[in-house]
This record gives C-alpha cells, structure tokens and sequence, in this order.
C-alpha cells in the first residue's frame, strides 16, 4: 500500500516544536504502519531562524515567512506553537481562514478565547485539535471525546500542574520550605521564571476549563472556576496532615450534582494519602475521572515536556489525516450554544475541613473555639494539640471537621478571627474525599 | 440539530448485553450531546427470550430470531456477546457477510482467530471493534491506536485478570492461601465456576496478543506467548518476597527490544512494592506503557463487569456509528501480514530471579548451592535464610539474583533439584524491575 502523504505546517520553533519535528521524523515508520499516512513538515516558521535546537530539519523548512505558510495551500494541517493569547488567537483565526485545520496546545489560548476560535473554525469548515493542551501525553482528550463518550462524568479530580506537584511532593517529602522548593523547580527547569500563573493555580485551571466542558457537555470559561493556589501554603500544615493519614494536593476538581448542578474548583487539599492521586509524585500529572457506566478510571503520565507534549500534538495531527478530528469537533458540545447544568458557587459546597489556629495557652480556650464552630454548625472530626510553645506564648491547635458548607465555614473563620482566644488568622484547608470505587 | 439515528443490533443478552442496553438507553442523551447520533438498540437475539433480566427492554426488542437480525439492513452495527470461539467465530462471519460492522468483547475469539475474522471484515467492507475485548472499561485500545499512535512503543506492563488479582491481593492483605482466596473470589462473583482460564493466564494471555499485537504493530498468536498461571503460587512466597520488598502480581509483557526483538509473555513476578503497578488491588486493572515519545503513561479502571464492559462496547458503537472505526481498521496492522520484529523465546530473557529451596539444615549446605549458582554465572543479590524448622529437617532459603539469562536458570534450577543439599523442587520466580521514567 502506498501512504497517502499528508502535508503539516508548523508556527513556533522552541521546545515543543521541536519535540513535534522530532516525532515526525524519527517515528515517521510507525506513524504510517498505525495509519496509512506518511505525515510530511514542510514547513516550519519562527522569527529565529538561526540559532540551534536539538533537532536539525532538513534544509529549506525552517523560515520566518509565515505568509508563505498561509498561501500555502498543500498545506492541510497547521500546529500552533507561539504561546500566548494575543498573536497565537490571530494567528489560529488567520490558519483557520486560509482552510487550514489548527492544532494547539495552547491551554490560555483556548481556555480564554475557545467559544470564538471553534466558531470561527466551524465557519471555515476547518477544525481544532488540541490533546497537547491538557495534561501532556496523557490522551485525556481523546478518552473523554471517544473511549468514554457513552458516560455521564459525575466527577472529575486532577493533578493538572507538573511544577506545584514537584514543590508539594518535595516539601512532603524533604520538608523543604515553600520558597525552597520552588527554586528547585525553577533549577531543574520544571518551573518558569515567572511561575506566577502555575503557582496561583491558573494554569491547573485553563485544563480544568477545557477537560470539563468535554467532561459536562458545555461551556466553561475561567469565570466559572473558584481558584486558589499553593503560595500560602506552610510546611507546618503539611506536617499536621500528615500526622492524620492526609498528604497535600493542588486539586482541579469538577463535580456534577445529582440536581444537575456543576462545581469546579482549583485549591489544595488533603486528600487520603493512601488514594491513588496521593501517588501521584513530583512533576506528573493524573486524572481521575468518574463515569456512571465505567465507574472510576484513572489515567497517569508526563504532564508537560518536550517529547511528551508533542507525542499528543502528533496524535491530533494523526487523527485530522485520517478524519476523526473533523467529525468530533463538529459536534463538540463545549463549542456550541447548548448549555447543560448551572454552576454551583464554591459557598454552596459542601466539604470538610482542616483549621490551624494558633491559640492562647489558657484554661477554656479550647471550649472557646469549639463553641465558635458549633455556632456554625460545624462539627468537629478530629483534634491535635501538641505541646509545643509557638510565638507569643501560643500553640498551634489543628482541627478537623465533617462535612459542611462553606458559607458556614468562612462565617466561623471571621468570629475565630475576631475572637481572644486566638493569634492571627487561622489556617483552613479543604480535605477532599474523592469517591472510591467499591461496586463489585 | 436533528440527531441521525443509527440502528444497532445485539446477539447474547447476558450480563454484558443487560448492561450495554442500559447504557444506551439510560446514557443516549449524553452520547447524543457528545457525537450528533442517536443509537437505537432495535433487535436484541437470546435463544432464552423469558428470564428477567436486570434492564427491562422496551417490548417487541428481545427475540429468538437470529435471522430476522441478519436480514434487517436497517441495521448497520451488530454487538457479539455470546462469548466462546465457536458458535461466536461463525455469528461474526454472518454479521459481517449480512453487511454489519461488528463490535465484540470476545477476547478468545480474536487471539484464537482474529486474522481470519479482520481478514472476512477487511473482504466484505466492514470492521471490527474490540475496544471491550481488553480492560473493560479502560480505553487502552483507543489509546494505543489514537492517543499513543505517533510513539514507538517499548514496553507494556498489564495487571489485566481480575480474578487473579483479587486472589492474589487477598493472599498478600490477609494472609490466605491459594484455596481459600479462590473460593472468596468465587463467592464474591469475581471468579468464573471454572476459573482455569483465569489463573493458569491463558485470559491474560488473550489479552496480551491484542493488545501487543496493536503496540507493536504486527500479527500476534497465542503461540507467540509465554504463559504461566498462579495456581501454583504458595503464600509463604508471598510473604518471603514482602519482606524484601517486593508484592507479587500476574504481569502481562510485551518488551520491544532495542534491536526490533519481541518479548511477549504472562507470568507471576515480584515488582518492587513501590512501584504505581503495585498499588493496583482487589479486581481492578491496569496497563503501564512506554513509548519513545511520551514516556509513561499508565491506565487503571474496572477490568470486568457489567457496566464497565458496557461502557466499553457502547464507545466502540459510537466510534462506528462516527465513521472512525473503519478507517482506523482498515490500516490497522495487526490484521495484515506485515510482520514487524521476531519474537524472543523466554530462554534467551534476562530476568532476575526469587529462588526459593527447602535445604537441608547442615554444614556446606549455604556454600552448595551458592556453587550451583556460580556455576551457571548466576549472582547472588541478597539471601534470607530464617532459624526455622521445614519438614524434614530443612530450612527454606530464599536467594534473589542480579539478571541472568532464563536459560543459564532453568539449568541451575535443574542442578539443585538433583543435588543432595536441597528437598524437593527449588521455587523459582522472576523479578521484573518496570522502567522507571526519570527523564526530566
């Protein structure tokens, strides 16, 4: 059988793009025994054209002319590498229109502008492909758009941010602080210099946007999402975690009630350190998705990298040659107008929690703060008082509580913060528990 | 948009069909958001029309009438449930030759006569989906096929036979022997009456040639395999090896070798307890692959059941009913008669080694058989032998190897059984060491 070749345009030659041509080309023989297609780069545009990269193309493909990639009309697929959210939206528009089909993995991009460029794409009658935006290699996309499409998701909980995973996972782990830790991100390349939108959680949250408006059939934007990030977070409640069977995670959570309604949210949490996601260490990522038929899948790999992230965005390549891509993305309920399930506000969740509270070393100061939570309603699971002297004569108490809904929470928060019996502002960290998968 | 309507017929309205019926039934909503389509289960054929089932079809569905199903050109999607490779083998044939694309579970069916059924699908204009046949719910063949197409794979590493995870699980927590977790698997639904295909691999092994043959791209027999069961496995082993570190599981292997060799086989082995394959417990599945791109990626979900199954069927449905089935079976190569790499036999594997004898409590014993070991240019890695008394007189000694070839083993383990300082027939399992994906 003689393959049928493909013709693939790239923008954007740093370390994805490299990677991308590197999979091209070395595995060219078995992309084309899976497929049938020999997949060709002919062309390849960055504004630096000279320095070197750890993949030499052949001669002739790499150039700064990206209007001679437009016009290019043998040109049926084009990826989009530059990152960003300004010239990478005019630039996807600008593919879109001159017929090509777009892949990205440019998580921003879509999680902030999709409605507008998967409309564009549809006018054009071109499509957008974009496995490499979630999770790296791990085929997350394609399991809920294909292997999973036969389920109602009920929930959805991941390790999305290779870089707060390393940092939570070294200050576990070697009790390092958290400005320690992240340095040692940043040494070993698996932070950014300015690490500013991986740290705060928006980064988790652009793939939560993405992974559940696939997950729950609908839009999402970044408006939906409660986020927080991992920047306050002391080695001190680590350890207390610990000390209670808990480790801590940087969490995208989606969950859909069985009313209908949909809560998303990004925040560290506690969660079982004997659960499978407590595994998960340094800078992988996992996703572990709830279905009403499959019950719990799990899926587990390299969330970011060079050769990882570009083993997906060959996949998207590979699944436009033959097809797939454009029959999927027509119908793709998170590009269209239809909207299914309300968002739920983060204070009409229901959840447990863990409060540090630095209190005065007196007699009833115990009862005191026990009074405040039961004002609220909130039930006390577990208690640690240690003996252990903390500034200014106090003792770091650490509580645990049942289930209850936020609203009450940040209520008790404020009287604790009020009241005499305590220093500063208490500490509160959710603890999540993620269903387990008992049906026999 | 009006949703087309795509009709499907099922054959065996068993466990798995009560459950495929649910999940398009009580699931078309989702599935319709998800693909444009609606799925019509219109003919359901049972020889046994009357026993209640789990999910009641709406009437005029359920029928004895095979023929009026093959006859009905209405339907362009056929589900084969009834299991076995006889009856099964000859119903696929007609589905195919009526016209029908073919979804089946049948993992014996298709590692006994798979060439032959794509071969019948291929000549007559249809495919053949199989995501159910391996993991149940997991999407691993979606994945290998779509997902992870553009890797070179070189490892896949399964826990892929509940039954025999659940037994062994329950001989490592609790302690029970081989009998005993059998009858518990058994009552507790996880065990067929006849277990025999479970624990002695050959249901793993079905899998393995599936699923290897699609990682490495080429034709896959039974005979390509080989297979050991744990009906032999004794606790005290279990326990032996715990102490040093390592759990015992009934792995699937498929190694591609650096110079296009295959090493394909299903037996019980030590893996380091830390390692993610370790955690996986009780009935659950998991597949860990490498390829040259992604690096790891792991899977884990319901390897079995009613639902789980389910929703691995209805995905295959629907990826036919998207028209994404076909092509990819059309160049699908482990159906054609390219043939990539020569499969290793185990004799020429290196593996380290868990030997086990009962020796004889007397001077020179030690020093004996370390002799025998040496003489076959085995290394000793570590040795436990326990002040405690066997039948007889002897001692259990357990000895872990540094990798040897199974070759220069099988003739050490034949020189200790013919030695004067061990009794009976040494114990010998192999230590695989899974790849860890370091690279950063």
């Amino acid at each position: 059988m003689t393959a049928k070749t493909v013709k693939i345009g790239l923008v954007g030659y740093g370390t994805i793009g490299t990677g991308v041509a590197r999979v091209l080309f070395e595995n060219a023989d078995e992309i084309s025994a899976r497929t049938g297609f020999r997949l060709e780069l002919s062309r390849v545009v960055d504004t630096d054209t000279q320095s070197p990269r750890k993949f030499n193309l052949p001669a002739g493909i790499l150039t700064s002319d990206l209007q001679a990639l437009l016009a290019d009309k043998s040109i049926e697929i084009a990826v989009e590498l530059v990152g960003g959210t300004g010239f990478a939206r005019e630039l996807v528009l600008n593919l879109l229109q001159s017929g090509k089909h777009v892949v990205t993995a440019n998580k921003a991009l879509l999680a902030e502008h999709g409605p507008e460029l998967y409309h564009a794409a549809r006018s054009a009658g071109r499509c957008i492909a974009f496995e490499a935006s979630c999770c790296g290699g791990i085929p997350i996309i394609s399991a809920l758009r294909t292997g999973l499409a036969a389920n109602r998701i009920t929930g959805l909980y991941g390790i999305f941010n290779g870089t707060c995973n390393y940092i939570l996972t070294n200050m576990t782990n070697r009790g390092a602080e958290f400005c320690e830790a992240l340095k040692e991100a940043q040494k070993l390349g698996f932070a950014e210099a300015d690490p500013a939108l991986d740290i705060n959680g928006t980064d988790t949250a652009h793939k939560l946007a993405i992974l559940s408006g696939l997950a729950f059939n609908r839009p999402v934007g970044m408006e939906d999402i409660h986020i927080e990030g991992i920047e306050n977070i002391d080695i001190f409640d680590i350890r207390s975690g610990q000390e209670m069977g808990y480790l801590l995670k940087l969490l995208a959570i989606g969950e859909k009630m069985p009313d209908g309604g949909i809560s998303l949210r990004v925040h560290p949490c506690f969660i079982s350190a004997g659960s499978p996601l407590a595994q998960v260490k340094g800078p992988f990522n996992a996703v572990s998705l709830f279905g009403n038929a499959v019950g719990n899948v799990m899926f587990y790999g390299r969330g970011a990298g060079m050769m990882a992230t570009a083993s997906a965005v060959a996949a998207d390549i590979i699944e436009i040659a033959m097809g797939n891509s454009q029959r999927l993305f027509e119908t793709m309920p998170m590009a269209s107008g239809s909207v299914e399930g309300a968002f739920r506000s983060i204070d009409e969740i229901d959840s447990r929690f863990y409060i540090r509270i630095m209190a005065k070393d007196e007699p009833g100061v115990f009862a005191g703060y026990a009074q405040i939570l039961s004002n609220h309603r909130i039930s006390i699971s577990g208690a640690i008082q240690h003996e252990w002297d903390g500034p200014d004569g106090t003792v770091p108490v650490v509580i645990t509580t049942h289930s209850a809904p936020q609203r009450n929470m940040n209520a008790a928060l404020k009287e604790l913060e009020r009241s005499q019996v305590i220093c500063g502002k208490p500490i509160c960290i959710r603890i999540v528990n993620i269903p387990e998968d008992n049906e026999s």
